[in-house]
């Protein structure tokens, strides 16, 4: 059976996990733990825990178990001092506190859960997520740079401090991949936070596995602004330290105008302007929803089509 | 095989369910609620939840599931807007919002938590416990009840409001019991007002059941001041309507002085002034250790041996 290693932040990993769940393969999901927004952020700042958030989605959407008990990890508490916590964060946190350790909460919940495959924290340490403006500006922790509008300004850097060790598990799984998928996301915020960690970019380069990333659809105005496929994809290049991947998955399909135009504060389309071989593209567009999943600030609502993206990803599984 | 059911509030049924949960019995655990204190009020009030923290305690103690789930559901939040909160309360109130019914939430964690038996809450109807003293002072909840000191200078009425229907299953289950067991807990805040609910004490006039009363070890101090175990028969019984009771089960060890003098402040040992063929007297008391079930405010720590309390319920099953 191929394994396959899933690596992101939550809504990312969560639509990816959510397609290739149905399909007779491995799947790891290995999660960024730099969120400090919403709920994970309170958990982080009042009891002291690594950020349960993303890793709760990538175990909802690995999860076998009944509706209800999905339902349940994606409740949200509306009043009080528990207000805005979802509940499957409070289980990963009280299972924390417990056990006295995250990766054995994880585990447990997968349990709880019936989770397909595993879900591995790229690191165990509590950092937080820094960047440095070109005006010398520093945004201290994830929610602060996803709530900037200057990043396209320029910056200077974007750390993790302290420079956290990666998780032993992460680094093993990447190593025995067959096929590794970086998956879109907030560049910022959620896919360089991972590459961050040391020794996860050596991983990337020294293995075996086959490499593929799926492109952002949408650009967010501040930030990305302006960005093409080859923009995305040179920063992760620049990251990682070599161009590893072997495809680039990219949407073709275009919404409607109405759509676009109800979405222009939020940012514009990706426009692909790689045509090499290694570029799948397909149309990829999900339905649009009410967003759920994510923790306090609203995030973009334009999504991958969880099915068809995950074709495209079985495809090359196939042909390995 | 004999259906027990056991009736109370959080920590007498604890003490009794754990022990009799060795035994090949069917156990049907009735619960009070009106708990307002602690964790529960808090949750009534900002969720509008039934109060979970007698029931939670109930699937604990029948719980056959891994000493870390029952370590997890007693597991308090420290700091923060989660600060006091138990996890399992947390559990047992986001199910009851997701699934929109607090016993399908019971039924729940029931299975999350493998337990033997069953836990009924009286009633599904939100009450209040109320109490009017004789001096036209009214006691508002269950939590203003259990801290008064001004009790045992006398009351006019103690009732639930709205007077709340029973629920049907708890009625059913006390028709089919072979043995009911009223458990030890505070007289006005835990076992009275399961009476107090509409129909309770109709069952137990008229089920075919044998009845028995564990009675208190200690007396509560401006509450029940100076009670002997004929005093809790007896407002038992006014409560009822009949004296029902096939056996009374009463402590006759004597404490160590020291520990007496430690107690004293909270209250003192209830003496046993009836002697009759239906009153069992054995030693009964467990050893001392710090309280980690109970709620907010601090419960008695001279406590019933579980085990051997358990073995006197047992001797009457076996001549059933």
């Amino acid at each position: 059976m191929k394994k396959i290693v899933v690596m992101g932040g939550g809504t990312g990993n969560f639509v990816v996990l959510r397609g290739l769940k149905n399909f007779d393969v491995e799947l790891v999901a290995i999660v960024s733990m730099a969120d400090d927004g919403g709920s994970t952020g309170v958990l982080r700042d009042d009891l002291g825990v690594l950020p349960p958030g993303d890793v709760r989605q990538c175990l909802v959407a690995l999860s076998n178990s009944s509706r209800l008990m999905r339902n349940l990890m994606n409740y949200r508490f509306e009043n009080g001092g528990l207000g805005g916590h979802s509940f499957g964060n409070l289980l990963l946190s009280a299972l924390e506190k417990v056990t006295g350790s995250f990766e054995k909460a994880v585990e447990e919940v997968g349990k709880i859960l019936v989770i397909k495959g595993k879900v591995i924290p790229v690191t165990t340490h509590q950092v937080r997520l820094r960047m440095i403006l070109n005006d010398r500006t520093v945004l201290e922790g994830e929610k602060e740079i996803y709530l900037s509008d200057q990043i396209d300004k320029g910056y200077s850097s974007l750390f993790l401090e302290p420079y956290p060790k990666s998780n032993p598990h992460a680094i093993s799984e990447i190593m025995n991949a067959d096929l590794v998928v970086i998956v879109p996301g907030g560049l910022y915020t959620s896919i360089i936070p991972i590459l961050l960690v040391e020794g996860v970019s050596q991983a990337l380069r020294d293995t075996q596995a086959r490499k593929v990333h799926i492109s952002n659809l949408m650009n967010r105005r501040g930030q990305t602004t302006g960005f093409k496929v080859s923009d995305y994809h040179n920063t992760l290049v620049r990251h990682i330290g070599e161009d590893i991947f072997d495809h680039i998955i990219v949407n073709d399909q275009i919404p409607s105008e109405e759509l676009i135009a109800k979405y222009a504060e939020e940012g514009t389309l990706v426009e692909n302007d790689m045509h090499c071989s290694r570029v799948i593209s397909a149309p990829l567009l999900g339905e649009l929803g009410v967003q759920s999943q994510g923790d306090v600030f609203q995030r973009n609502l334009i999504r991958h089509h969880s099915e068809r993206v995950t074709e495209e990803v079985m495809n090359i599984v196939y042909n390995l």
